[in-house]
């Protein structure tokens, strides 16, 4: 027997769990269908516990920098991993449960199968078909490993794995300085674990900016061993596994591999829905409304690819369940882009990176300034950071911004919402900017953004008021 | 012999410093006067050196926090205060030293005597007099200290001797909540002193909303003993004076006098310029000019006990300096208020508080959110924390915030950046907002906000495409 939906989600993350809070604004008629473990990346295995792990290794590394103020007859204490971990899972599991806790009003609608497209209205469940009028793929994305890296598997771990540790190595490397690499390099790193970092390139946390590049790959190896180039695994010695760059090999027990996360594509059948797929197996879909081709099925979050962060899935899913529900699709702007990275000091990408202003041929002006002489980053023992702001250079528009800074997510955040509302580096130098606070650093980078941009050197950063008074 | 000037500015502090580099864009012949210690009250004995005592102290704190997870034999070092403080004077130092080396290239143009006015052209300096075409009054403010306790003197200190102390006493008293005193407080209790803090009304660091009033003091009650009232000094007893508010009294080694700074304007002889003073000896001014009445003369930054702020400070002098070399006044627009305290969770007042909203009849709703659930703020171990947004009801323009919540000094210069640039909450909601961060706390009381105003629902925080395109 087949049954018949308005609509059908097939994947219970981010982006999934949205698109059916937006169709059930206008149906009951729907299903979600996941057959993996619910809970969504980001409570599960992504930006939350990596963020309680990111917080205990930060405060034992503050710790430590304090123990030059305190009495030299103490150290500090090592951290006890296995407690640390179990703290992680503690706060993580809360997260998961508060999930799949929101899941409850609806769960009558929920299948725990893998779906299969027969056509495009179409889902083989394996022992039973499902027709849907529309159907959203929300299916997310799973770390890379290698094929030819199989055969090492036991000493491989991903983020799925990570979390799950009772205990930390002694001895790791890190493959690969995105992100997830990074964050969790330097957290490892904080806990007591020897850790060797080997990446392919310097976008170190996704920076485009050679200059800014540099300054995160300098600042990060003051406490990380990072080799950049090509690495290799060499293969076991005893219990361990060797892995090389150049001339040096090390030896590890575990490699954390942080290499990238690829659409969950696999076994759904997408050849069956009639369009073409490019070489990473995925359809064509507009970048605006989510529909594949002129199908009834729409694809959003990671398992699209374009964008694989936790916000930029909510705003899809949304948009998907959104246009699956309506008589005619429409189109919506993406927000201001925004990457961050939890490292300390914080990585970030704010709107157009370099590279891309640089791609699209923009002309823009630099205005760049460094945390090492900045007061309150000297008061916090956190003077290290450069920023670096792209502004049209016609007049001034903020355009983006590269930069690797203490509370640099902040930062990031606030240099966001100036591009977002369309100020000019002019502009924002008439907004407040307390004392002694980090944000001071952009100022010093938005004046000289201003200095190099066509716009007459301004009288005052403070605004007049029109009527002039006669003195 | 009379000496003849352009400008002549009273105080180098950082409304002079500013003032004087502002006018010596348009002559050489001026002299800054300062018969006190050179260096500026935020360098010297203000913001500088308590962020620095600050970060210390709650680095400490995050260690405590986290003994939980680590080894149970192992108890966190007492602060060495000794060390802690040697360390606050160094950094101090350097800052100081950094504002007079900024000093020198006009050094000859200081003189390092008092100043009293003889009419509004001319200043007596004690054996000289001067005449200038214009004066900038900078001569910034004091810590009170009430005349009725002075007899305590000994046991009495402000921020002036704070950082000066060699080694932190036991037991203290903080007289007075403001920015100053529960930054001390809840910095000299992280380390360690027995604090007891009385101060006189519920508007802990300058908060004006009961609600957030109310949230920040049982929150700071958590780790500092707070009495809201009268208190009393009741006398001596042994070695320590004994403080008293209703039926408790406590001995303490020392009391920081923290209830307020005011102009420094004694001994100025601003009887001699011919125009009334208020009861606190203030003439009048115009607030967006800094000219006093009509004469050639101008008072600016802490001096005028307008907004006794760094930034507002610098920004006042660099307005009375333009101002006292221009043929006419021109008047300024204040930048949107900003008031923060650096204790944890931050505590801060944006734009139009509260009680200025009320005052002013203003028809506004309020959006809230707390941080006791916050994502971040769990993961961080600091979910503690309240934000009530004021908003235009017609239209959700951001008015104003009053807030106390991790991190809040960058989440005030978000809305501080937002109200600055004109932002309807309902704009501000198509901002990106990164996962998980403290600013998706944010979020949730701006959707009330919108929620609250006149606005209809909006269909979408997104915005959409322009072109609807067909499906």
């Amino acid at each position: 027997m087949k049954k018949t939906y308005d609509a059908a989600i097939i994947g219970a993350g981010t982006a999934g769990l949205t698109a059916r809070e937006e169709i059930s604004k206008y149906t009951d008629n729907y299903v979600v269908i996941d057959g993996g473990t619910l809970g969504t990346t980001c409570a599960r295995v992504g930006c939350m516990p990596s963020k309680a792990l990111i917080a205990v290794a930060n405060a034992y590394h503050s710790q430590q920098g304090l123990e030059a103020l305190n009495r030299e007859d103490t150290k500090p204490a090592l951290p006890d991993s296995a407690k640390v971990m179990a703290h992680v899972r503690r706060l993580r599991d809360g997260f998961v449960s508060g999930v799949t806790k929101d899941m409850e009003s609806w769960r009558g609608r929920l299948i725990q199968k893998h779906a299969r497209f027969i056509d495009p209205n179409t889902l083989d469940l394996g022992d039973e078909t499902l027709h849907a009028d529309k159907i959203i793929i929300a299916t997310g994305s799973k770390p890379v490993i290698p094929e030819s890296w199989q055969k090492y598997a036991k000493y491989l771990i991903d983020t799925d794995q990570l979390f799950e540790l009772e205990t930390l190595p002694r001895k790791m490397a890190v493959f690969g300085l995105g992100p997830v690499g990074v964050e969790m390099a330097q957290a490892l790193s904080r806990m007591g674990v020897d850790v060797i970092c080997i990446t392919r390139s310097k976008s170190i946390g996704g920076l485009t900016d050679p200059d800014v590049q540099n300054y995160a790959v300098q600042t990060l190896s003051k406490e990380l061993r990072i080799r950049i180039g090509p690495l290799q695994i060499v293969g076991e010695t005893g219990n361990r596994l060797t892995v090389g760059f150049e001339n040096e090999t090390w030896n590890v027990d575990r490699v954390l591999v942080a290499v990238g996360r690829r659409p969950a594509l696999n076994g759904l059948g997408l050849e069956n829905l009639g369009v073409e797929l490019n070489d990473r197996g995925l359809p064509v879909f507009d970048e605006t409304t989510f529909q594949i081709g002129n199908l009834p099925v729409f694809i959003a979050g990671d398992a699209n690819g374009l964008r694989p962060l936790l916000h930029e899935a909510a705003d899809e899913g949304r948009i998907a369940g959104y246009n699956a529900m309506a008589p005619a699709v429409t189109g919506f702007q993406k927000r201001i882009y925004l990457g961050i990275t939890f490292c300390e000091p914080n990585i970030a990408v704010v709107g157009k990176s370099h590279k891309a202003l640089n791609r699209d041929e923009i002309e823009f002006v630099v205005g760049e300034s460094d945390y090492e002489h900045q007061g309150r980053a000297m008061m916090m023992g956190q003077n290290q950071g450069k920023v670096r702001l792209y502004a049209r250079k016609t007049d001034s528009l903020l355009l983006g911004a590269e930069l690797i800074a203490p509370h640099g997510e902040h930062l990031a955040h606030l240099l966001a919402w100036a591009i977002g509302s369309g100020m000019q580096a002019a502009d924002i130098l008439s907004m407040p900017f307390y004392h002694p606070v980090l944000e001071e650093g952009l100022r010093s980078a938005l004046r000289q953004a201003v200095k190099n941009s066509a716009l007459p050197k301004p009288q005052f950063e403070m605004r007049t008021i029109p009527d002039s008074i006669t003195g």
